[in-house]
């Protein structure tokens, strides 16, 4: 089976899977795109959007043809979709999902009943805004797009789902799952973290002087900025990579600290060494 | 005076210098600019650009005439310059800095010769490219512009002080310097030490396993943002204002801390808080 040949079932439309709808719509990478939705409200849009060719409420409708579905809700609603689809997919399913941490994921995707084909997936991309109205066919492209076969998952099903992510414009990159959750533990969990413990440190000192209001500019608003994630995909984020997020946070406290002890005891060349490092680095990083 | 009729010597042509100048001579507020910088080809450019009528690498000559001195170096040059140029001016020059600390450049405005006029400044806005070539006639449009008038500062010289941050776009908020460096340390040194920490940290993930940087994406990013300051700049800021820089890395220490408890132990009542309540801040702060 070729991906031009496949029924895509989109579970969730919100910006990703709205955004995956639209761009493999928008590319007629495949020959039909179904989305499912908890509001009959957010599948009327995702249809006006031209995101899916049609949309349900009932879940078991929208999966049963279905070559190929998508799980893309938060991380836990996932676990749970995989727990109920299971018995309603036809023999060969490829099942994929959006999620962003994945050793939880494959352990759920490894009770399926053995004649599915589960590939864990985590685009490296994302926005602020969250929601069907947010979603855009460009939102993966450029974006590298992690991939975590089971042992299980055959040769086949893997190679379609790379077609699917090249046909977003994404560059697929393959990793087991402890791998991939101890490596965004570091580039999306701990940033996080950090944003929202910088907000709460705003809170505090402004409780005191409103005018810390006004000296914070472009700085502090891009250090910030993920603050503004969505709670509950972050939560489910978290608790489902608890420990490679704590030994990450932990690694960094201990950069954090060797940076002020420098810093109290006036160290310039230390504090110079680890400055000019930081710098280096960044610019030596190719963000996308 | 006034100040269309001041003449106005900007010492450092650097982004911020430079875009004052821009500023300025673009609004043709003042009667004339004059730069000097270390290097002649930085002077030779700032002519080019427009930022400055006129420049030249001798300080005194630069001085010597002028109305208002800005000094826009980094903080510990401004200390040193303060020291030499003070015998230089005539009676009643206005002396002003762009420093990021100010209780230290306070401290040295204070041992300038009794008939001049010290007003710090520190104006809310910068980029991460650095020089000349980066200045802008619109960088201080729309920011906050810190002052920090001594006691022995007139009301006129305030005053002419004010007019020209409202000449080049910016909104003057008077501080006194211990309050601005208390409010900063917040909203940038934090910050930037937490981008440099970050950095540091996925140095050391990725020299175990350079796929890591395959996955650092927009959030990461932003995140990291300010590890591209200038180093000479940002040594000089944290070492004039290390005790309130230390004492708001501990009140982050302990938001961060709170936050990794309450991962640990699984506490997603008091998660879902925390995350909301940043998020519902962060929405609240009005960014420039």
């Amino acid at each position: 089976m070729q991906l031009s040949d496949c029924r895509v079932t989109i579970v969730g439309l919100g910006l990703m899977g709205g955004s995956l709808g639209l761009a493999l719509r928008s590319d007629q990478a495949c020959q039909e795109v179904t989305g499912v939705a908890r509001r009959g409200e957010t599948v009327r849009r995702a249809e006006e959007r031209g995101a899916i060719d049609w949309g349900t409420l009932d879940l078991v409708q929208a999966v049963k043809d279905a070559d190929l579905v998508f799980l893309a809700t938060p991380v836990r609603t996932i676990i749970d979709l995989l727990g109920r689809i299971g018995p309603h997919l036809k023999e060969g399913t490829i099942v994929m999902d959006l999620g962003s941490t994945k050793a939880a994921v494959a352990r759920a995707m490894a009770a399926l009943p053995s004649g599915l084909q589960p590939v864990g997936g985590h685009p490296m991309c994302g926005r602020e805004r969250a929601g069907i109205e947010a979603a855009e066919p460009d939102l993966y492209r450029g974006a590298t797009f992690v991939l975590t076969p089971l042992e299980r998952t055959s040769g086949k099903a893997l190679s379609l789902a790379q077609d699917l992510v090249e046909a977003v414009g994404a560059r697929p990159l393959i990793l087991d799952p402890e791998t991939h959750d101890s490596l965004v533990a570091t580039t999306s969990h701990l940033p996080y973290l950090l944003a929202v413990a910088l907000m709460d440190t705003l809170g505090e000192v402004g409780a005191r002087d409103r005018r810390v209001y006004r000296l914070a500019a472009s700085g502090f608003r891009d250090t910030s900025r993920l603050a503004s994630s969505e709670v509950t995909m972050m939560l489910d984020i978290l608790l489902t990579n608890r420990s490679q997020i704590c030994q990450k946070a932990d690694l960094f406290c201990r950069s954090l600290a060797l940076l002020l002890s420098a810093l109290q005891d006036e160290d310039e060349e230390i504090l110079r060494q680890i400055l000019a490092g930081a710098k280096r680095q960044r610019e030596e990083t190719a963000f996308p």
